[in-house]
């Protein structure tokens, strides 16, 4: 029988964006069903128009092309500038961008959950999100969660 | 048999206790065992006086009522502001309180366990954690964790 | 049958690095087998030079020797200023440092692994790593992990 993965995430920002959806891609290319049950911040994953951002602030393990004090991490303009810097160094990298990786995710069947609480919660319309989501609670994921091999959360 | 859910909570602001005890409380009501190990900034979820708050910097991914530069964001005062504002969005959306909550695990027999070595580290009073807890390692969770069918570290 | 317990560590600060070392030291201890995988931010944990610093900003939940306002921590200096007072605290109270908890876990065979993509993606040298790792990518991991018993996305 197939192996299961399970994530639920619930991060919102371009450098925590990779993990899911790479392991959720590599996952379903080995033959894993798999399911992401987006909740929170997580909820960004699923807009139309993604517009994630790198943080840094808060961050000190980011390698960055240089070295910058917090204090000046914190200055306006400064978060978009490093996001521009990362996804030119993703790109140069032959990295996907994440619109590419979750389409990829979509085409390898891999089920998408938007969590409806949040949804709820900040009155988000559903026409932002893309087309195809199942709109659940907890206690649906929790019974994937229950028979999964592999259960994470990100 | 019962599923068994084990939960490692390590984080202890006011958006981060959301998942933990909504996940352990919705578990409990399908029926699962469920253990959450609390540990390092976690502890936090046990303290008899909650004072938990939003964390927006390095946190682009939050949807806020509006949005704010990071620069403002790091402005004093600031951080309690949106405290109160999303205490208040989560009231008027019927969202139960992180004391809810909690009460409402205890009461499903989740069974709260707080991390002794942080406990030690910090030099904690014990009389400022709610009663009932259990005070455990990270090697007694471990062996919860091992027979678990969902762990998840938070 | 030896259980098997797979870490997926993805931060770099001096507070996160403890969780994934306390978790495999403990679990190799108990007679797991243990695979860490690290990626992103989290192959900092593996450099031969060790230069992890706490972060304040954005973790309110922080219990720190005095409590200081989100402006303050921004100022320049404080970041390490608080990486010394942490790392203080933990020697006063006879908590190993990173580097003692991961030779232990060298010792003890826990097996760490280096993220190939992010190790290309950052440009990062092998020299600037300790000896012995192993590169590999998700694939690789996820097929331990797929048979662990337990696997934590740190």
């Amino acid at each position: 029988m197939d192996k299961k993965l399970g994530i639920i995430a619930t991060k919102g920002t371009l450098d925590w964006a990779y993990p899911p959806f790479i392991l959720a891609s590599t996952a379903a290319a080995l033959g894993y069903e798999v399911r992401m049950f987006c909740t929170f911040y997580g909820l960004e994953l699923l807009k139309k128009k993604l517009d994630l951002k790198v943080t840094s602030v808060g961050n000190p393990g980011m390698p960055m092309p240089m070295p910058m004090p917090v204090m000046l991490q914190a200055l306006p303009g400064m978060q978009g500038m490093m996001t521009v810097m990362m996804k030119k160094r993703m790109k140069g990298k032959g990295v996907a961008s994440i619109e590419e990786l979750r389409s990829l995710c979509i085409e390898a069947d891999v089920k998408l959950l938007a969590c409806q609480m949040t949804v709820d919660l900040f009155d988000m319309p559903r026409e932002a999100f893309i087309d195809g989501l199942d709109y659940v609670g907890a206690a649906s994921f929790l019974e994937f969660a229950g028979e999964s091999d592999v259960c994470l959360f990100i």
